[in-house]
């Protein structure tokens, strides 16, 4: 039996908490300062409002605020933030931190750091440690398809643990692993975590096209629907994917398996990147569209902007072009410079 | 403007009329024997009763008796039976075929030819067709994402022309191609074929994976679905895709884009072929699923059967080994050997 604290009671860090727990190990879930009204519904009925679930046996509920005794001897820490929140999770828990802990993070996200380079969130939670143990705390992070709440309902599901340590992200597998949650596990972080952060991107791009279907009058008398275009641009999102890859040297059969192609098929079904994708492919601009979904964290726009920012430095090593990036580019007209939505087909990949 | 003759009154192959139409083309549509009735409902009404749609202008349609009539000074002939129909279509227009003529197959399929070796439908078509004028007729297919009822409908829809002469592929692109019909090209025929058929076969597990969440009791009282399994499934099968690919050398973008992941998406989203997987995932074996879709064409059947009869030539020549492909296996096991649906975890891709 293992100690395990998971900081983030929102939907995806709870939903770690059930193979977890199925598998014996000692829970303590320790909600944020946004998560008071979890936590409450957690000590007094054991049931997470959110999850619409009742919490597993094992599974003990902390404020913030009693952080010091839920965290006290916890091998492995899960950072169940998201990715606004990792700065704060690294200050939070750092003076916690000793020696040979494992911080394993559901977080999706890329940062672009201070050159200009884009960063995955498990380096910049590292980057936020004290200096102390920063070197001596191993991170890894989880990628691949999964729904909090089919997790959490315990519906078969394949992950991949990352760690620049294979034998860490082994050892964190052995500790989640269950007959509904199967580990793959990679050495290679950083290819996982861009996958994680990508996949919601294009998953609102995705979204964009079924919008587009709603602007042009939604399904036709006859039943057509719009599932060639999202279809496209998910084709489309793909080879993009694996074009940014390739600038990292990542595997390629990330862009194709759990990481890539998985994630984003998970994605698009639904949430509220596909949400904020209906809402621009359906004539709102980016400022109407966060009005309408105000409240609601849009990582894919954390993303897109951070991708601007960070590809005159991409462009500059050679790595690849903006142009070899139409969709992304498309997203960017949307996001950064507040353009309408648009396809750009006469862009789109070629064959040879 | 070019006289296109369309053989096949079906939905795919009378889908193409839609963008040809809007060209200025004289199209001929020529029902199969099995077409009686909607070629009826296309002279009396011109109205196609399975797209609900009215003909566009310019659509002629024939009777099979009259094929003589319609074939007559066409140029291009799109061939629109289904993978079933291809030795009978080659037969049917053989006596017809001169020199310089162009076939275009929306047919998806592989075939087991004598040799024991994987053939695409397009050659059966050529070594079918009167030795005369088979090395003279020029072969094409279409790939790519496409319903056909979203192409009648005129809805934004990118698919990829393939021929081993490229300049043929371009030059029916330029027929083809309109506002809402964007056509890329390759010259790389058979790594489209192969597509084009590998994804019917592996939506079918996507559906399979859907169809198991209903053999669990269906969604829960959370609202928990069966999309990370579904995600897992289509991941490996866009592993597996690219693997089958790399034995006849096609490009790797093959896999992730329009051909591969593309088509794959836009087939899981129903159709015969997502509701043969519903029913073996729900727990019914090949025989009883057949029963339940009896009169359907079921071409993920006839695909994996003839994967599981070419596996000992594909291995022998050493490209790609049983072992590589669990999820084509399980497949084999269910269609072929009549087992229970199954994914195999165990077996799926690992991540260096």
């Amino acid at each position: 039996m293992v100690k395990v604290v998971i900081i983030g009671a929102g939907m995806m860090g709870t939903a770690t908490a059930f193979p977890l727990a199925d598998n014996g190990h000692s829970i303590h879930l320790v909600g944020t300062h946004l998560d008071g009204e979890i936590i409450r519904s957690c000590k007094k009925r054991h049931y997470h409002p959110k999850l619409k679930r009742a919490l597993p046996q094992g599974v003990h509920p902390y404020f913030i605020e009693e952080i010091s005794d839920a965290i006290d001897g916890a091998e492995v820490i899960v950072s169940g933030v998201n990715s606004l929140g990792v700065h704060w999770i690294a200050k939070t828990i750092g003076p916690y931190m000793r020696a040979g802990q494992i911080i394993i993070a559901v977080t999706k996200g890329l940062e672009v750091d201070p050159r200009g380079n884009l960063a995955i969130l498990p380096d910049i939670i590292t980057s936020e440690l004290p200096a102390s143990v920063s070197a001596l705390v191993k991170m890894a992070a989880i990628g691949g398809p999964c729904i909090a709440g089919e997790l959490a309902g315990k519906r078969q599901t394949c992950v991949v643990f990352g760690s620049r340590d294979k034998a860490t992200a082994e050892s964190l597998a052995a500790l989640f692993r269950t007959d509904y949650y199967h580990v793959f596990t990679t050495s290679d972080l950083v290819g996982l975590e861009y996958c994680a952060a990508l996949k919601n991107a294009y998953a609102m791009a995705v979204g964009m096209a079924y919008g587009m279907l709603e602007l042009s009058g939604g399904v036709d008398e006859a039943g057509a629907n719009g599932h060639n275009l999202a279809a496209a641009v998910f084709a489309q999102s793909c080879l993009e994917i694996h074009r940014i890859l390739k600038t990292i040297t990542a595997s390629q059969s990330f862009a194709l398996g759990l990481p890539g192609a998985g994630d984003l098929f998970v994605t698009t079904n639904g949430g509220r990147t596909s949400r904020l994708g209906n809402l621009l492919g359906a004539g709102h601009n980016i400022t109407e569209a966060r009005q309408i979904m105000i409240g609601d964290t849009l990582e894919a726009v954390e993303i897109i902007r951070s991708i601007d920012t960070a590809l005159p430095n991409i462009e500059k090593n050679n790595q690849v072009k903006r142009d070899d990036l139409p969709l992304m580019q498309a997203m960017i007209d949307v996001i950064v410079h507040g353009k309408p939505a648009a396809i750009p087909f006469e862009k789109f990949s070629a064959y040879s």
